[in-house]
C-alpha cells in the first residue's frame, strides 16, 4: 500500500522525495532504539568511539530535527533513535523506521532496545535480556486493534540474538547480566502496581502478590514497550532483542531514588553489551 | 499513599524534598498540555505575550531541564507541559502532575489538551472541541489495566466548560471551529485504518468503512491521549477540556501533506482560542 509515489515518514521528518533514504541509510546493520533522547544521543557518541570513527568525541546531528517527536543519530552502521514512552510512542516510530529501512534498501538489520526497567527480586542495576515479552497477564502476546477489532499477535524475540548477546555478557564482569521474561505495561503507576500514583485503589499486599505472581510466572523486569516492539518487529522480518537495566527491585518499592550519577551509570550499562556485540559483529574484538 | 516523607516525580525532575512546590506552582490556574515540547514552548511564549507579562518575547526556561520526558514552562499563571505520544506517555506525565497540583496547593485548576489530529469529514485546520472522548469501538470508555485486571473509567469531560470554549471561539472568524467526538486510538497506523503504515492487513473499502461508521457515531477528529486524559482528570477533580485541531481529513487520506509553514500555522489555532479563553476568565478582554 504505500508504494506511493512519494511517503512522508512524517513523525521523522523525512520522506522519499525530500531525501535519498539509500543513500542516507543504506549501509545501516544495526539499529539501536530506546525511550530518552538524551540518552540515545549519548550512545551514538559512545559507539562512535567504541567503532573507532572519524568525528569520534564531537557532536553528532540530530537527523530528524526538523521533529521533535524523536531523535535519530548515527555512528557507522549503527542508527540510534528516541522512541519516548509507551506502546503508542514507540509503535509510530517503529512503523516510520521499517518503512524508512525498506525504503534505503537495507539488509540484515538488527534491531536492539537499549532502555531502563523496574527489577523484579533482582538487584537494581542489573541488566535484563528478553527471552519473552508478556503483557499484564503474563501471557505472549500483544493485542493490536485494527480497525476497531482486537487482532493477537505473537511477541517472540530472536532466541539465538538473546544467547549471542548473554554470551557477550559473560565479558563485562562488573554488572550482573540475566535472561528472563519481560512485562510490557500501559501505565507507569497503576498498571505496574505503583502505590505512589495520583491514584490508588489497592493495597500495598495485593500489590506484593500481582508482582510476585509475575515473578513466578518468569517476569525479572517490567517496562512499556516490549510486547509492541517484539510483535512489529517478528512480523515485519527484523531480529529483534530488548535489553533494559533495573533502576530499581519492584519488591523493594515503587520510587526510583538512587541518585542521577548512579542511574545515569546504570543507563549505561545495556549500551556497554550492545557497544561488545556489535563490536564482536564487526570483528572489531581483538580478544576473541 | 503518596503522604510520603519525600516525594519524587521522577519524569518531570521534580520533588518536595528538593523543591518548594507551593512557591513554584502555587498560583498556578491553568495547566496547558500537548504532545509536542516545541509547541508547548511556544505556546508559553505566546501566552507570556497575550497576558501583557514582563519577559515577553524572551525565551522561557524548561523548569524539566534535567529530565528529556517531558518539557515544562509557564507564563504567569498557566503551566505549559509536553506529554509526548499516546496513553501512556501523557498518563505518567498526569500522575505526577496532579501530584504536583496537590503538593503546590492549587485551588481550581483547569486543565486542557490543546493538540493535533485526523479529523473526519471536516476541513483540514478545523478546531474540534470535544464534548465526549471515545475508544475505538465509539464507547465513552476508558479501560485502565489495575494490577492484570481491567477497571472501565468514564470519559466525561467538562461540559460547560466546553461550551464556555466554543462561545470563545465565535470571537475567532478565521478558522472554523465545532464540538463533537474524539475518538482515541493505541495507534497511529492500523488502528486509525491507515493503509500506509508499515504493516496494513485491510482494504481502502474496509478503511472507509470504519471511519464512516465513526462519523455516524459522532465522531469528528482521531487522536491517541483523550480518553485517558478524560478518565484521570475526572477522577482527580480537575475540570477538563480537549482542544485539538485537525491536521487533515482522514475521509480524503492518509498521509500529513501539508507544509510546515501550514502545519505550523495550524497547530497555533487551539493556542489563539484558549489565549483568547484565559483572557476572559482572567477579566484581560477589552471588547466584552
Amino acid at each position: 500500500p504505500w508504494t506511493l509515489l512519494e511517503d512522508v515518514l512524517y513523525h521523522l521528518d523525512l520522506g522519499t522525495k525530500t531525501h535519498n533514504l539509500p543513500a542516507m541509510f543504506g549501509d545501516i546493520k544495526f539499529v539501536c532504539v530506546g525511550g530518552s533522547p538524551n540518552r540515545m544521543r549519548a550512545f551514538a557518541q559512545f559507539m562512535q568511539r567504541e567503532l573507532g570513527l572519524a568525528g569520534a568525541g564531537e557532536d553528532v546531528a540530530d537527523i530528524c530535527a526538523g521533529s521533535d517527536r524523536y531523535a535519530m543519530y548515527r555512528a557507522g552502521p549503527v542508527l540510534s533513535i528516541s522512541h519516548g514512552m509507551g506502546i503508542p510512542s514507540i509503535s509510530i516510530m517503529l512503523h516510520e523506521l521499517i518503512k524508512l529501512l525498506h525504503h534505503a534498501k537495507c539488509r540484515d538489520v538488527t534491531i536492539i532496545r537499549i532502555g531502563t526497567s523496574g527489577g523484579l527480586g533482582i538487584e537494581a542495576g542489573s541488566v535484563v535480556i528478553t527471552d519473552t515479552a508478556v503483557d499484564s497477564s503474563f501471557q505472549p502476546r500483544f493485542e493490536q486493534v485494527v480497525l476497531g477489532d482486537v487482532v493477537v499477535r505473537s511477541t517472540e524475540l530472536d532466541k539465538d540474538l538473546a544467547e549471542e548477546l548473554l554470551a557477550c555478557s559473560r565479558d563485562i564482569p562488573d554488572f550482573p547480566t540475566l535472561i528472563g521474561h519481560t512485562m510490557c505495561t500501559y501505565d507507569f503507576y497503576e498498571g505496574q502496581g505503583r502505590l505512589d500514583g495520583a491514584l490508588c485503589s489497592f493495597s500495598s499486599e495485593k500489590k506484593l502478590e500481582y508482582l510476585r505472581r509475575a515473578y513466578d510466572a518468569g517476569v525479572r523486569n517490567i517496562e512499556m514497550e516490549s510486547t509492541a516492539f517484539a510483535a512489529l518487529c517478528g512480523l515485519c522480518g527484523l531480529k529483534a532483542a530488548v535489553v533494559c537495566v533495573a533502576l530499581l527491585d519492584r519488591l523493594e518499592g515503587d520510587q526510583i531514588r538512587a541518585s542521577h550519577e548512579v542511574l545515569w551509570e546504570y543507563q549505561q550499562r545495556p549500551q556497554r553489551l550492545i557497544a561488545a556485540f556489535i563490536r564482536k559483529r564487526l570483528g572489531l574484538c581483538p580478544t576473541d
